[in-house]
């Protein structure tokens, strides 16, 4: 059989102008337009391609299309065979170069650029083995899978032995767990109802259709204008009743003393968790936070810059859910590190998902936690919004509220050719016509 | 009088081929070039122009390049009235892009090109004033100076009265302080010695060297293997003697548990700080590291990405040393504001520097530091490297183990023309003469 080769690295600046309906609004991004950095790794083996992307919200995403360029000579030449025998070593090459560290480390641009590399190289190993991403992931032995991670600065909080056990552990129940999952999906939630910017009718429109479809967990988003965050929490929970979930995201709007404020009075409207009350990289805020509105529980993690970051959130009881995001880690390996110091922490993973492409990746990524790490759905729910799948050959499927377990080959996030010629940045027709006008 | 106006956004891409002699190298950056995303603020006034830059090792240098440009659109256009009357706007419009904010936020490649713009801007600030930075800045009313600042995420540890406050203090005192600058000028110590690629005889040289030239402190690079690291501690403790400092550094090479036990080893040559023992952002990691090891302190920042991380450095006591970088802070804006967290906190501030550039700047902070936030030398000191200066129109002076104080107007930071020409990347001709070998 031919060694699969990567051959070439191709990177594409992809954007939907999404601002022009507030949709994914939010208090510190008024108007994004979702956007995917897109990655293809070419290899000599005829129609064999690995497909991967990182997500931003517009201006910036060529920068990260920039520095998938300029990790390209880390991987083109190399073997399939090669990576996946040193998975790890793969990682650590791309994460740690000697000098393109010093523009991060593991953190902002590169490390979004890393993710969309280390994606479509999980794509492309999936895909040549014919098997959905999460499927071969949760075929692989515990050893297998504990030698593509690097454990370096998490080995206070988890050492290599410690993961061992949990994946050991799950060896006897992944085969019932698979079938749990077939029959009845993995539990999500939605955000479609809660952006900043829709008006209030459309709001209570949209909770109504909500719960026609099943969902039981609906989020909003706050942190612009305590007032106004009042109003909408009472009409969301008015239409929502007092048994569903409601969730509160404010985006990194609040310092530390005021998001403890507003969550008082927040508190009122009963809800689940608040999402990103304050910076991202504030690891003592949240914990201060965490303490301060218990028994609400802080959740955070789209922004989170990698392992180390969730490790101190973890250690500092910042956390009561952990929000992983598939591209913000830097690809599945630093996502499968998070999972398994989530577990090892008795805290629930609860994916970050929306913008474009990332309920693709979520889709697999809560296959492979519920099947080999967690092994449990309480209080865990994945993020689902229902935009921009139409673009994507295989789209996440999402029935009742629960996500449907992914059947085609690779990890899901391979985008329609049209799509990719239609929207690409800036000489696309769709940003074309726009510059003309 | 004409009004200053920002016309135009040059960004250049500048590198010295340093790793030909292992300058600069350590445990995690074993060939770095030292480099430059070189960024140049055109106006309407003839010869007035703003210089700043942001430092680099090599790969990766291209990507701050891009970033700078990607920020031009919300710099150009300005005034500099505009700028300077609300400078904390100017700055959280760079640093907090509703688009770009994302591939951040405020870390990574677009925090280092916020730097390099922002440091620009005071630079034209400070030539329009004629006047030195450092001069300009201390200068200000506490009041002019506190309006400069975003104290967003750090209000629960810096209120801004308590900035005030500390500002306030020093007003009597300055007049006497920069005498005192002017005089004795500010305590420096030197790396020059310690880099890892250097051999044995290579570093009893530039001991005794250092000695000569009045120098108190030094500093070695470790982490890369224990042995090597106890053989060439004992060289240097050996050549200094016991009375003078002797710091180490090792760039981030060890996880929490192996820097505790690598420090018992090393503790036998009586460290002053060990530097970076572990990742930049593992707040915990340090403040578990400080306590272990006491009375050896903690230092870190060079790679410490913001206001946030070095907000909780301290509030964790993870630090005895607190090292700003120039430029990985997003410019004087946010150094400024950290070096008021550290007053706040009673941490010395002991500015990283070296590279090309870094010692420029750090001539003008140390000043502002000592003049107007400290007040204090004890155990302060600030690095200094003696490469790549001549490159500069107004390089920073050390004398006798001491930087003296800048006297030409600006941020200290212009290239000479020459310089820029000769060493841009890839087509100027040091590296189109590589390229073509």
């Amino acid at each position: 059989m031919t060694q699969v080769r990567i051959t070439g690295l191709e990177a594409r600046d992809i954007r939907f102008p999404t601002s022009d309906h507030a949709d994914g609004s939010d208090a510190m991004h008024p108007d994004p337009d979702y956007s995917a950095a897109y990655v293809v790794l070419r290899t000599n083996v005829e129609g064999l391609e690995g497909h991967g992307l990182t997500f931003t919200i517009g201006r910036g995403n060529e920068l990260c299309v920039d520095a998938a360029r300029s990790l390209a000579r880390l991987v083109v030449g190399r073997t399939l065979d090669g990576i996946v025998q040193d998975f790890a070593g793969f990682w650590r090459a791309l994460a740690s170069d000697s000098q393109l560290r010093w523009v991060g480390p593991e953190k902002g641009v590169i490390h979004l650029a890393t993710a969309a590399i280390v994606n479509a190289a999980w794509d492309l190993y999936a895909k040549s083995e014919r098997k959905p991403l999460w499927k071969l992931v949760v075929d692989m032995s515990p050893e297998q899978l504990v030698s593509s991670l690097d454990f370096r600065y998490v080995t206070d909080a988890l050492p290599r032995e410690d993961a061992l056990d949990i994946l050991r552990d799950s060896r006897s129940q992944r085969a019932a767990r698979e079938a749990q999952m077939r029959a009845q999906g993995y539990p999500a939630y939605t955000t479609s109802a809660g952006w900043l910017g829709y008006p209030d009718d459309k709001i209570r429109t949209l909770c109504r259709k909500g719960i026609a479809e099943g969902w039981n967990h609906f989020k909003i988003k706050v942190g612009a204008d305590l007032a106004d965050d009042l109003r909408r929490a009472a009409i969301v929970r008015e239409e929502i009743g007092p048994r569903r979930k409601l969730m509160f995201d404010a985006n990194q709007r609040w310092d530390v003393g005021a998001a403890i404020e507003n969550m008082k009075e927040l508190a009122r409207f009963d809800p689940w968790w608040i999402e990103e009350p304050t910076s991202p990289d504030d690891v003592l805020g949240h914990a201060a936070i965490a303490r301060a509105i218990a028994p609400i529980g802080v959740a955070t993690g789209e922004q989170c810059q990698n392992r180390v970051m969730f490790k101190q959130l973890l250690q500092a009881d910042a956390i009561k859910f952990c929000q992983i995001d598939s591209c913000r880690l830097g690809g599945l390996n630093e996502v499968l590190t998070v999972m398994l110091l989530a577990r090892r922490f008795g805290v629930p993973v609860c994916p970050h998902a929306g913008g474009v492409g990332l309920c693709e990746y979520v889709n697999h990524l809560v296959m492979i936690d519920y099947i080999c790490i967690s092994g449990s759905l309480e209080n865990r729910v994945a993020e689902f919004v229902s935009h921009l799948h139409e673009h994507f050959e295989n789209p996440s499927v999402v029935r009742n509220g629960h996500y449907t377990v992914p059947e085609a080959p690779g990890y899901g996030i391979t985008m329609k050719r049209a799509s990719l010629e239609e929207f690409e940045h800036p000489d696309g027709p769709v940003w074309a016509a726009r510059a003309a006008r």
